[in-house]
């Protein structure tokens, strides 16, 4: 096999309902990044360095510098996207069209760099009802998908319905349907630019759904498949002008 | 508005149920593919000219000729999927590579026509178990969704469930959920060819499906996007040999 | 058939070559959205309403009104871009989200409504060289494909090759060939929220692309097939609550 | 990084036009599926065991067993794809449904495994002409277009172009120009049931396209997208029937 340098992860979360909330405080006492975070180093061992960032550290933790040095960033926010800086959703989003792979979960369905990537309002139904998710795999050759039960059963989740207003996804990968009859395209990917998307819905901060090991086997999943072994390219915001197109190569037919 | 020949379309139906099992005969006493026609003559009124084959006909109703004369051709089987003469399957196959919309019910899944424009099994999991059956839009923007109601409810139907082995579809139109909790790609579009094809799996022997409304206002719409108002095309079975490409059309940039 | 109201159609210029270039005033001299229009009308007769609008007009030409009194609009910039206000580039967008038609041409690649609906840098290669171009269909079912000839031939055109940066389209129909051995995507349909999108690349101030019969062709095809007959949709920008779902509607097994 | 086994190739040659012609004779010495073959051992290292298998072999060198223990098959045929026996290719359809990669090259379009797949005509225009090959990526976030130059070029090159009657695939990572204007989707992917397929249109007996250190790379790329590490499924030719569905995880909503 060939060697592969690990791959650098960051989890990003919003922190605020570990700050300020009974539920997710006793259910994430690590807070949901670091939950998140340590499933990964779990799964994924030496072919990964997880860290975390917050909304809280200087520049939300995402400088210039630490996203040159991030292959792939997963998001968790809810309550707070509108205090994400601007300038830093122009940074990520510029970052994910070079290359970087990002993971949105669940409520970052309205994060300020997700809307911005697909070009919609991102809106969707929900209902918080205990409701029981099943997340069906309809896509059983992708790799996210290897070793997901088929359903993977959530006990308790929040309901997320359609319509979902995104694009049609490059490839629909998991599709839930909740207690309350509704369905949802839980698991989708995207590619923009040269970067690769994959957003997935369960999770929240009321419910255990993170300390699934089914769960975590997505979010491993996932982040391999996000994941991109090249520099990050600069997206071009101005056409690339050429010249007539000269053929670099020849072949003079002399085996013929 | 331009004007429009009618669209010619067969409804073409097993009729093994009618003709052997109560309650079929109790619920559909006009046979399915009589109701099913039925429907789409009250919403498509001028606009088509709709007619009905059962397997029982001579060439089950499908020679070259009807089909050379048929735009749209809907299907329904479920118990002798195997009586269908092979000839009359490479029939209906090439007409709908040349052009003819074709458009599988229920059942009709595990058709032989249906099995070889896939390419796949075309098997999926089910339950007779009256379940309710809810039909949710994700393509708001299809023709086929036009005046379908969010969700389109079935009060009782036969549980279809992923895995669905079918191609990704083209264009994903409908999801349903089941009381079961199992869901389902119900409403998807298929280009092969010169064809344009839609599976839709509500409908069964068994339940009055297709004396809904909402469900023949899906069926219309799926007749007015499958038809195609061409030539019928014949597919080649051989390559398509080229000299070097004459540019039909010179422009001397006179204008400049 | 059904009787339908005639559609609506905006067909929007910049207006810069217009007004300052040698080329485009002979090429064009009844301006190339007032040719585009034409082209429309003719093809299209009483089954549209066309009419035009301008970046010099007040409000762009695009007023609140006039968007909702707008079933397609087609867009043709260049230069001009960043003149667009941002307040007329956001009603814009929120119009194609809840329904209008969006018909981006050409170098309006770079538009600011398109790069936002796209969520990419939207950015290409491309060379002023006079080069053939021959667009190709490869998807011979689409509406917007039907009469189109096999290649269509632009005898010049400016040379617009891949990368380019959109996401996957829903649906590539045109794929074009240039003489300096470029190819490029040059018909795709997006859908976006509630509306339907189609770009296409071919024309350009400097050549005489939309008086060919065979481009009009296709600009009609497109402006029928991004139509919808409903009302415009209000997208929405918080999510939607919903309750336990009830059953709108009951069967209770009667007929057995 | 975790440990993996090397995954299993197996490069299928007609071996016709190598024991008949001189040209072929003359370019590929080693035959055809030999050089595939050799280029994919240079490349993949002991991350792969390369094996061949022709025409002439017995059961044509696929026997259940031999299909059961590979993971990718890469298939080269031209003059005798009807020489391939019904039940072989039974078998090997069965097997790509059942999660084995399957990588037909150039001629291979008119393999009966092919067509079978793809449940169209999967005829092209062509033209032994000479021409020079460009091929261009459009997708370059995919696995299989990683280190590929952008174009590639091929000097000399039958050209094969559009119409090509393929499904849409799930995938359109390169499109081909050729020297006479026409464009071709050069590369494809499809899922079809658990099994990955690439087509990959470059490669003839005629010109030494499988000696280029770039289509090397892009086939040891494709075998690597194409491998899954997991067991064979048994595509289901009847439908799954499953009783009420069981909650097999609970949550008591302790943590709250």
């Amino acid at each position: 096999m060939t060697a592969q340098r690990p791959m650098r992860v960051l989890v990003w979360g919003e922190n605020h309902h570990e700050k300020h909330d009974e539920i997710p405080q006793r259910i994430y006492p690590d807070t949901m990044h670091g939950t998140i975070a340590a499933g990964l180093r779990e799964l994924l061992g030496d072919g990964a360095v997880v860290e975390t960032a917050t909304l809280d550290d200087p520049e939300h933790g995402l400088s210039e510098e630490r996203l040159a040095d991030t292959d792939v960033l997963l998001w968790w926010g809810h309550m707070r996207h509108d205090a994400v800086d601007d300038e830093v959703v122009e940074r990520v989003h510029r970052h994910v069209l070079g290359g970087m792979g990002f993971i949105p979960l669940h409520s970052a369905h309205f994060s300020k760099v997700f809307i911005r990537l697909m070009g919609t309002t991102c809106s969707l139904r929900w209902r918080q009802g205990d409701d029981r998710e099943l997340v069906w795999t309809v896509a059983p050759t992708h790799p996210i998908a290897q070793g997901v039960p088929h359903p993977l059963v959530i006990p308790m989740q929040e309901m997320y319905g359609e319509f979902f207003d995104v694009p049609a996804p490059d490839e629909l990968v998991f599709v839930s349907s909740f207690s309350g009859g509704e369905v949802f395209r839980s698991g989708m990917t995207f590619s923009r630019g040269h970067g690769r998307i994959f957003y997935f819905s369960p999770g929240d901060q009321d419910y255990p759904v993170y300390h699934q090991p089914e769960i975590r086997r997505v979010l491993a999943n996932a982040v391999g498949w996000a994941f991109q072994d090249r520099p990050r390219q600069a997206p071009q915001i101005t056409m690339h002008h050429v010249g007539e197109f000269e053929t670099p190569r020849e072949w003079d037919g002399s085996l013929r």
